[in-house]
């Protein structure tokens, strides 16, 4: 009774936590949350759990992608995501290497499929990527023969800060299921990848979503969210704080993308602190012990306060911290699945 | 019996494979294909094949290079030979240093030869070196105690490019040999290292050498041409790509380094590429099976058409592929007698 | 009769050397040289000799450190402190990662102590961290629950380098003591990190030190010279360059750091060379064997003769090499304290 997930790659978690899995994952990248069910999230989330265990370890290292190699291209700046895969895949024995878009080819002018066609010529066997470009990582997953992982495309995606933000809050809700439980994504909706990606796996999650920010700022989404999200799922989208912030459990303040807001879309930073900033007394409408999370990096004093980021209910190190053990489950299942044997 | 090509590295290819080698490596750099002589080129070719065999498995690792302090010195933007010598050398297991320009004291005016001796200082071995100025690889070689690989250097030399595009030639070219096969090296020759380096390896591999291109970029090259590059050796320059192509067994396109060319030497690019842009009309003048190279990263639509670049006679991924087993075998070698005990 | 310096890492230097301390380090953080004791410098001293073992090595490497995540954060440029420190934290088998403001959210303009943050978050246990703003490293050690190793901040502290120059110096001056050694700092005093650092350990360790340099560039230490610098310690603040080489034992040139000096305080570079760069003659006022140290790195012709920088007393290669073990011996013993089990 073997598992598709087992792979070749020997060690996987499933096997190191001694377990078996009748659960497999099928997907060889990680472009969007949209297309994993609610069985593959939890296989993932229990799979980030071993992972977990590896890291808390002294001298953290499994042997799971020993000789792989996997490659950050990152043509946006980024410390946490980029250092973060770079910690994952290091504690899986992975060979990295990293390539920005400052001293590479990239300044040249070469195009994204001639890079990506090279990386996977010199061994790339997992290609991590961020691109400022909604869709970039889709037409690298066509030409690329090994896994692609979106680490952020443009406005569209970031599945792993969503599956990593859902992690977060499993393990701290009480019960540990987010069924029935609301959960605000408050701020710059309309252009953070963030929101988009969490909208589906806390809906998978059966989790009451609201998105919530200025209505400039939710432009489409209340098409989107009369239309629902699919099946059962659905959220509500409202530029109402007061009515959004009302009984929440947990509350996901959005960075403030001011590089890439178009001019007119907010009257100033001061008005939309004044309004959609999370303080200390907004935060008092929502349910007691309301958690709160951002995927960083935050503007603190502009779309949350420095006393809420630091408050009891934050999440926000934990995020970080986690994320590590997403990022190396993650690895693990794509390249069980990319690196399985023709036979 | 003992060789000099074994050194002190322990592991070494030829031990690796179980070989004997009569044929000794003398250089301790490598700065330009012109001093290779045909038996060094063939050795270095036949380590490429034992290197490739190590990159084929699923753990590439050797122990020969275990502990070596390697720095890639990059003053010019790189992606693929960059990460291609990355990759070759943590094959070898070597300790791998970045050190581009941005965010380097390169930026605070720091001397090369500074830098360099500094470099030595700290433990670096092999010196692995990109720089704008031709030559420049030469001084910090008069001063580098270990090994220094020209990387690429102005328009003067990129050996291991020029020995990888051998090397994908002759597992291509039926019958394994160049001898007297016509190949066209195309475009912007006058500014391209890897024309030059080129010349010497092709013609030292019994090739019949064209060099194509407007008579702006051949300067210098047809008077080259008619001196001949040493002993029965020489090549052809001509600004006449039908004469070129005709019966062409292979063609290099080389990148339009817009970035290099002074105004003037051409009209546009759109005149540059309907005259000497390599178009499958034109590629029909070529013998049949005619292979094409190109060194990366291509302007497709410019000096190469994109169905050209992909099409059937394409070698443009093998040479990234092989590039990676060369670099291998050329850290080998030229530790091979830097790393040579004193005794 | 345990040693608190053995801590939880295992194989220690000490243990390594099969000796037994009684001296313990009691710092978890370097920040700057003020706060060492002379025993406590003597100890990082003879750590640091064990460390040369292991660097003399033809395989370096330490088990020290295996595992544990080292970070160099840097926010100003540099390619032998940042390599240094990489370097050093390789041999000690630490994971490794580099985080520069290119290409990182450094450029989004993320708060240094969101980023102090994160890092830990993602598993950093020593943050190596050079800042343009004094102080900085401060701030981060506040909030870092592992070492922060100072790699130099502002005008303010470089410890590290005065304590390879400390340690170079002692190797090589007669009878292995600075004890009423002259010893002069050269040059722009007055925006010198590693003149500050150099004055705590040059006067504990005894040491006669001049610091000398135009009126306008040592603004501020006639005063500080005045008061001294606690206990029976003191040093000599002068422009007058005659009486401070005469007779000395060492002198240390300083980088003239042009891009940090604001208009005015110099008449030209080229009046500068002339009245206090340091030549052969001038050099001649000092005593026999006099030795020179720099930096690094070095505008020569500037603040430094090309022959003096070359010369048979100069120190600066060797300060290079000692400034890998002097930093393998800063990472094992501040970590000693770091990872000290909780117990």
């Amino acid at each position: 009774m073997s598992s598709t997930f087992a792979g070749v790659t020997g060690a996987t978690p499933a096997m190191e936590a001694g377990g078996e899995r009748s659960r497999a994952w099928p997907h060889r990248h990680l472009l969007d949350t949209d297309v994993l069910t609610w069985p593959q999230i939890e296989l993932l989330l229990d799979t980030a759990d071993v992972m977990g265990e590896i890291v808390a370890r002294r001298r953290p290292r499994s042997e799971t992608l020993r000789g792989i190699g996997v490659t950050n291209l990152f043509y946006e700046a980024s410390t946490r995501t980029r250092v973060s895969f770079e910690v994952a895949a290091k504690h899986l024995s992975a060979d990295v290497v990293n390539v920005g878009v400052s001293g590479s080819s990239i300044e040249k002018g070469e195009s994204l499929l001639d890079t990506v066609r090279t990386l996977e010529s010199l061994g790339t066997r997992v290609l991590i990527m961020r691109h400022a470009i909604s869709g970039a990582p889709y037409l690298a997953a066509r030409e690329f023969g090994g896994s692609v992982v979106n680490a952020g495309d443009g406005r569209h995606a970031h599945p792993t800060q969503a599956l990593l933000d859902l992690y977060t809050l499993r393990r701290r809700v009480p019960g540990g299921s987010l069924r029935g439980r609301k959960v605000v994504i408050l701020g710059d909706v309309l252009h953070s990848r963030v929101a988009r990606s969490n909208l589906w796996t806390l809906t998978a999650a059966g989790a009451e979503v609201w998105l919530c920010g200025p209505a400039t700022l939710l432009r489409g989404f209340e098409a989107w969210a009369a239309a629902g999200v699919g099946g059962d799922r659905g959220f509500t989208a409202s530029s109402d704080i007061g009515a959004a912030l009302r009984d929440a459990d947990a509350v996901m303040a959005l960075r403030l993308q001011q590089e890439r807001m178009a001019a007119g879309l907010l009257p100033s930073l001061h008005e939309y602190s004044a309004r959609y900033g999370l303080t200390r007394d907004r935060l008092a409408l929502a349910a007691p012990g309301c958690l709160v999370l951002h995927p960083g990096p935050m503007n603190e004093g502009v779309e949350i306060a420095a006393d809420v980021a630091a408050g009891p209910g934050s999440l926000v190190t934990e995020q970080v911290a986690n994320g590590v053990a997403i990022r190396m489950a993650v690895l693990s299942l794509v390249t069980s699945v990319s690196l399985r044997p023709a036979s």
